[in-house]
Order: structure tokens, then sequence, then C-alpha cells
């Protein structure tokens, strides 16, 4: 059962939907509707003897008497029918299940002797399963919306696996806010048959894929993490948020998903040890997602600071501090440039503080400046759409029509405010692409300003400069490792 | 000089603007405009000898030529004409300067020699001084608007004082986001003679004023803020956002405030025993300014957690155990009770995981219960605005016509999800009210959704659980000092 390439599993042609239903609320019916409304590309064949259609498709009484073949079905039916309907789906030869159902091994030992049971089955007619206990998964590819939640994410190169369908389901929701695009995502439920390990590898090879996003709680004593965690960390960045970290967190973890998170410093440092990058709050998870399929990694932790005030300066100067960044001292002849673009009393620093000038050309002059200095591998700039930004509002920019026309509200506000619109979001693409460093913009203002940084320009920002000194540490960490690996 | 009734400054019954300007963009003409369009309750004198009107208003040639009493007088001229002006100042009587001048101690010893003549003359005349370098103050009371930004914030019972004026305006605009509403506010600037200790001691005794806020880089060598400090903590939170916490920072603050933070060991150790809430980041710094604003303090560290998925609750519980919050196991008789209102497969612990459940009448009955339950002290509830929120838009929600449209549009957006419109807040309020315990709401959602639910519903809440976590930790350690300082 070595088979881990999973590209029928998530960018099926045919999907059978088993236990399909009309009645509201319900999985069976909530989850094909999110098909339908998600505009699958390729062919649906709902399953379920008591109807003759569902949601305008044709229904069959049995997954055997659908007339083509189908790459993956999904279960919604109650947990007792699942070994049988594996049984079938064995026979049609489909070879991939995402079981949705569950009552599993996550509520006791009948359920774990239910779930051995559906195992058995399916290795049987060596099909692999997702769950049981899945929340359902996400391909961009195909436009395979099989979720329960009415979530359309956003299209980008994420791929997500999630221990727990509802924080997976969530990030997939709150990305959309926040301008961070997924192409995969697998809610693994109670991994009876793939698991973490899989889908990391799976990922890791995945051309689409340019970051990794994993929620775990836990993983079985049998499973070894670190040769899959460590190949894949030498591909592309892996950002891991765990849960069950503490004792408490592990209780609760328990109850829930069933994991056993085993001893959590043995894993994390088995993690850190393979290049994972392990982040600690949900924010942080979105954050660096942003981040890492955005920007360039700096070759190193120096950092260049640009603001237009010294109080935000010195914040982010502790900042980087507390995170492991330097903020190396500013050079004599990078001074006497900069003493030609702002007021004699500036910090003659770095942090380089513009001392409160609100026009925008020497705001971008010192940014090509600090760009090129050597001795930096990153910037930090503050105040970046203060009172500058028009957003044109493009086809680039996605999103129910309610959203977009608060964004078009918000936008007029800023534009109404601006001097020279577009230019310093511009700058920024212009020198990051120029020069290979990121930079990180941060200004106060409403999330959606922040999601228009990013789809209109290409431009990272963060509302703090204390989350976007986080993500800074983090790709400083990962740049550091992927160093290492080569060197060794 | 020990005159620390600040009453003048901050509600004057009349203003002079020496150096008011018609040019635009200049300090002198910014701030005047923003008193102007904040409908300033009170009289007000431009003083410029080379006008005759300054947008509307007569301009005197000296502020000695005004004809009534001014309790405040605000400097806009350059620096080599302040100690002229302050002695004019004092021949007219005028209690209280604010120096809007930049140019002192802050850039080298010229400016701390002119600094020094300053006060000088302004103690021979009994004058206080806010600033050298101060960004303005404001007063919610008698609409004062005396900011070089165009910034009206929110009225509330927070008061502010900081040594960054950047800092401290931007979280008065970022309040206006939040729903965070202000009282008072004083950009220090150079504190030459009224300082932290001052402002600190002044909103400790004012009644408007339940939540005081501090950024502070450093304090002189002669001022022992401990006294000062702890007496306010007795009266009411203080909360404290350190800049200059690092060497990095340490340095960044001596070239822009010229601020010497000290041991800032010894500086912290010495606020924490004072009973002042240190604050680690500007985010968690609005973040408690709401919580103290509006919810009762919790009685112990006890938390009851309700989730509408497992995986939240885990991370809930791994964020309340790494802050020292105690997540106590429910007890058998609750157990029972909630076994009636959720499916049999629900968490039966704490936190109750509701294993989405959809409808909102178990999540209220739940809250009800775990409010009702001795053993804890506060409650944090996880998707409570998960598809179920109506925010009617009366006129409690204040803002611009722009942020008014955004706010509308997004709400009908939530609204169209909506099955039980707005009981689950409104049951939020009521079990606060109740029980006396905090109750904090937490759900992923743009901002001003967070907004709505303060103004609209007076309740609390964040887009991560971490967050609504961090700010109970500290209204647990600030309520355990009111409780070890009564007990002493």
């Amino acid at each position: 059962m070595n088979n881990r390439n999973l590209d029928h599993l998530f960018n099926p042609k045919s999907i059978a939907l088993i236990g399909a239903s009309a009645t509201p609320f319900k999985w069976g019916s909530l989850i094909p509707l999110n098909i339908l409304k998600g505009n699958y590309q390729g062919k649906i064949f709902p399953v379920n003897p008591g109807l003759e259609t569902m949601l305008g498709h044709k229904c069959y009484p049995s997954v055997v008497d659908i007339p083509e073949p189908v790459d993956v079905a999904l279960i919604f039916t109650p947990a007792p029918t699942v070994p049988g309907i594996v049984e079938q789906c064995g026979i049609k030869a489909i070879p991939f299940l995402v079981i949705i159902t569950a009552d599993f091994s996550e509520t006791g030992p009948a359920g774990a002797a239910l779930e051995a049971e559906v195992l058995k089955k399916a290795r049987q007619f060596n099909i692999r399963l997702v769950g049981p206990n899945s929340m359902g998964i996400f391909s961009s590819q195909k436009e395979l919306h099989a979720l329960m939640p009415p979530t359309m994410p956003l299209k980008g190169p994420a791929s997500m696996f999630s221990q727990s369908g509802n924080v997976g389901v969530q990030m997939l929701a709150w990305g959309t806010d926040e301008g961070v695009g997924f192409d995969k995502f697998v809610s693994s439920g109670n991994e009876g048959d793939l698991n973490s390990a899989d889908y990391l590898a799976y990922f890791a090879n995945d051309d689409a894929t340019r970051v990794i996003l994993a929620y775990m709680e836990g993983v079985g004593p049998d499973l070894d993490l670190y040769p899959v965690a460590r190949a894949a960390s030498l591909q592309k960045p892996v950002l891991l948020f765990k849960g069950g970290r503490t004792r408490t967190g592990g209780k609760a973890a328990a109850s829930h998903s069933g994991a056993i998170a085993g001893s959590n410093r043995v894993f994390k440092a088995a993690m850190h040890q393979a290049g994972v990058i392990e982040i600690q709050t949900s924010q942080a998870m979105m954050d660096c997602a942003k981040a890492f399929s955005h920007l360039p990694l700096p070759k190193g932790n120096r950092m260049g600071i640009l603001t237009r005030g010294g109080g935000w300066g010195v914040i982010t100067s502790d900042a980087c501090e507390e995170s492991g960044l330097s903020v190396p001292p500013l050079p004599d002849d990078l001074i006497k440039k900069i003493d030609k673009l702002l007021p004699s009393y500036w910090s003659r620093g770095n942090p380089v503080d513009m001392v409160a000038t609100i026009s925008n050309d020497p705001f971008l002059e010192c940014l090509e400046l600090l760009a090129g200095w050597d001795d930096i591998d990153a910037i930090i700039a503050l105040g970046a759409f203060r009172a500058t930004i028009k957003f044109p509002i493009s086809k680039n920019v996605t999103g129910p029509p309610e959203v977009m026309d608060a964004i078009t509200t918000a936008l007029r506000f800023r534009k109404s405010m601006s001097a020279q619109p577009d230019a310093i979001m511009a700058g920024i693409k212009k020198l990051t692409d120029l020069t290979g460093k990121p930079i990180v913009a941060v200004s106060t203002g409403p999330d959606i300003l922040h999601r228009a940084t990013l789809q209109e320009y290409q431009v990272v920002s963060y509302p703090t400069p204390e989350r976007a000194v986080r993500v800074m540490a983090h790709m400083v960490e990962y740049a550091a490792f992927r160093r290492r690996s080569k060197s060794l």
C-alpha cells in the first residue's frame, strides 16, 4: 500500500456521491450542493436507491450501477453501512474513497472495530481511503468543492491537510478574507488509511503546491514522520500548526480526534530538525501562508526598517531583536545619501525614521537605497500605504459581490486621501523583483485593504509590525535550513 | 510644581493657537483645521501677527491681545521663538501650554539648552507644559481634537498618554476601526515638564477614565514611577506598552525621543510589582483596551470553553495552559445536563465541543449552563457569530459615511446567512451582566463585524482564540493583583 500518487484523488475526472440526499442541512445534501455550486469540472454520479434524481442529476441505486468509470467516491451513509459500500466500490474498481461518515474510531472501541473492518475491505480491493470522519476535500484544478461548509477558497499556491476539518475549512475561508489562495485541501479525519505523511509526501512532489500547510494533533506511534517531513522541507516550506501542545490541549485532542500526541517535546524537536516551520498561533499560520506564498526567501537575518514615525521604528526593532533578527547600523555613505532626501532631524540610522514626512517620493527613494544596501536581507516598510493608496478594482480581485462592494467603498475612502496613488505599492513590488529581497509592508487599516495590496499589487502587508517581524523570523529560519541542508 | 490637576488642560474653556497658519500641510494649519472639524466646545483664539483671520476666526497679533481668559495655548512656531512666547503666555496668565514645536532636547545639546530655557520661563510664571515635540491632545468632553492627523477617535472610557505621538494617534485611529473609545489623549513629547507620572496620576483620579493606556520608551533617572503606578493600578487597569525593551529597540528610542530606558529588567519588575499590566504587542494593546473597557474582571483563572469544532477547542486549550489559565474538567451533573442538549458524540468535557451543531438554541443553552457553573470564572465562546448574526445599524454605530456603507454591506452579507439573528449576542451580554463573569466571543470574520458586536451588543469579540486567551490572561493577572492588594 505504498501508492502515494494521489493525483486521481485530488483531480478526479468523475465522482460518485454515495448517500447523496435532498434533505437540507444533512452532509449528504450540503456537500453535493457545494460541489455543484463550485462548478466541478468532471462527471457527477449521485447514489441513492430512494431517489430518481438529486439536484437535477440522475441518481443510481448503487455504485455498481454507474455506467462509467469513477475516480473518487464520497460516502455520507451511516457508519454501519460503510463496509458493504466499500466492497461495492471495490467491485466497481474505484481507487479512492472519501469517507465523510463519522462514528468510527473517534467514538470508542466499537467504532474502532468498525473502522478496522472498513480498512480490511479497502486493502482487499486495493482502495485508498480518506477519513473516516473527514470534512471533505478541495481541489482548485478541478474546481472540486467537496466540503461541508459553503467555502469557496481563492485559488493559489498553498495546499493544506488538517486533522481537524473545522480548523481546515476555517483556514480556507479566512484565506479568502486575507487573499491567501489554495490549490488543494484535505480534511484527513481519523486517518484510518491515508495519513498526514501521505499527504505531506504528495504535496511535496506536487508542482502546483508551493507552500504546505498542516494542522496536526498527533500521529500514531508507528508513523515516522521525520523522513517525509525532511524530504518535503527540502522541496518547499512546510508550515505546521500543532494542536495538543500542552497537557490541557492534548486532553481536548484525545476526546476530539482520538489523536495521541506522544511526547510533544520529542515531536517538536524532530520536526524542527526536519526543517518544518512550527507556527504558534492561528493568525501566524495565515500570516506566514501569505508571505511564503508570495515572497522570495531572505538570504540572512538582517533587516532594514523604514518608518514614518520613530515610535513604530522602536516597536519594530524590539520585535526584531526578540525574534532573533538583526537591525544593522546604517553605513556612512548611505546616511549621506539619505541626508539629501529627508529633513535634517531624521534618525540617521536604521530604522530609517522619516520623521513624519508625508509625501511619497522620499519614501520610495529611501526604500530603493535600503533595498540596494548589501548588508541587509529584507525590508520592513512601515506606513507604506498611509494615505497613499488607490486600489483600482480590476478582475484580479475576486470575491462575492457584497465583499466587492465593501472593498470598493473602503478603497474610495482611501483614494480620497491619496496623493500619489499606487506608486509605493508598485515600487515595493518592483524592488522585490529587482533585488530578490523580500519587502513587507505594514499599515493599520481594515483587513480588506491588506487583501487588496496582495491581489492588486502582489505586495504582502500586515496591520502591525510585530506580525510582519514574526513572519520574517520564520522565513529567515526556513532559509537558514535550506542553506544548511545544501552545504551538507 | 505639584499641580497635578490637569482639568483645565484637558477640558479648556478657551484655547489660543499660536502660530496658526493658512498654509496647507503645516502643523500650524493641520491642527487648527482638525480642532474646527472636531467641533471644539470652547472659544478659539488664533494668534498670528501676519494674518487678519484664520479659517474664519479673527487672528490676534499676540497672545496678550486676546480679550478673554485662555486656559490652554498650543504653540506651533519655530523653536527659537518659543521662550519669548512662553513669557507672553505667562503675562497673559495661561496655565497650560502644549508645545507642538520640535527641535528641542530630542535633537541634541543645543536643543536641550533651549528646552531648559523654555522650562525656566514656564516655572517663573507657574505654567505647566505639554511637550515640547508633542503631537497634541484630545479630549472627548470638550470635543477637542488638537492633533496633527485627521483622527476623530470614538468616545469611550480609555485615556492614553504616549511618548510617541505617532504610536498614540495611530492607536486612536485604530480604536475607531475596533470600536475602542477614548476619553482623553496626550502625546507627551519630550516631557520637558509634565511627564508620564503626571498624566498617570491625573488619569488615575479622573472619573471619566476607566482604563489607562500608556506607550512609554523611557523615564528620566530622577523619576520614580513606582508609587504613582501602584496608586493608579489600585484604582483602575493601567496597560503599559513599553518601547525600547531590547538593546536594538533602546538604540532606536534614543535616536528618536532621546529617552533612556535604563535597565529594562528593573523597570519591568517594578511595574509588575506596581500592578501595571505590561502588554507585549500593539495588537494586544488594542485587544486589551477593548476588554478592559467593557468587561467585568474574572474572579480567578478558570476558563469555560464552548466550541462548535473540536480542533478550535484544542487550540484554545493549548493557549490557555501556555498563558497560565486553567480549563477545569466538567462535573458529572453538568455533563448530564448537556447530554440532553447535544448529539451523543459531544466531547463530554471542557471544552464543550458541540460537534458541528449548527443551530443556535443549544449554543445558548450550553453557554447558560457554563455561566452558571461555580467552578469557572470566565468563558471563551468560539464560533459565537457563525452564520448567526444580524446587525441592525442604529445610531449607536458611528463612523464616516464610507465606513458605515462598508459595514452595511458586510452585515447584509452576514444577515443573509442568518437563522436566529441576534440571539447569541444578546444572550452573551445578558449572561455577562447576570453572572458578572466575562464572556468573550471568538469568530473569524472581517474586523468591521467585531466592531459591530461591540457597538451594537456590547459584546467583546476577537477573530482568533489565541487573542481572546491572551486578553483573558491579562485580566486574570490584574484581578489577582487587585485581590492581593485588598488582602494586604
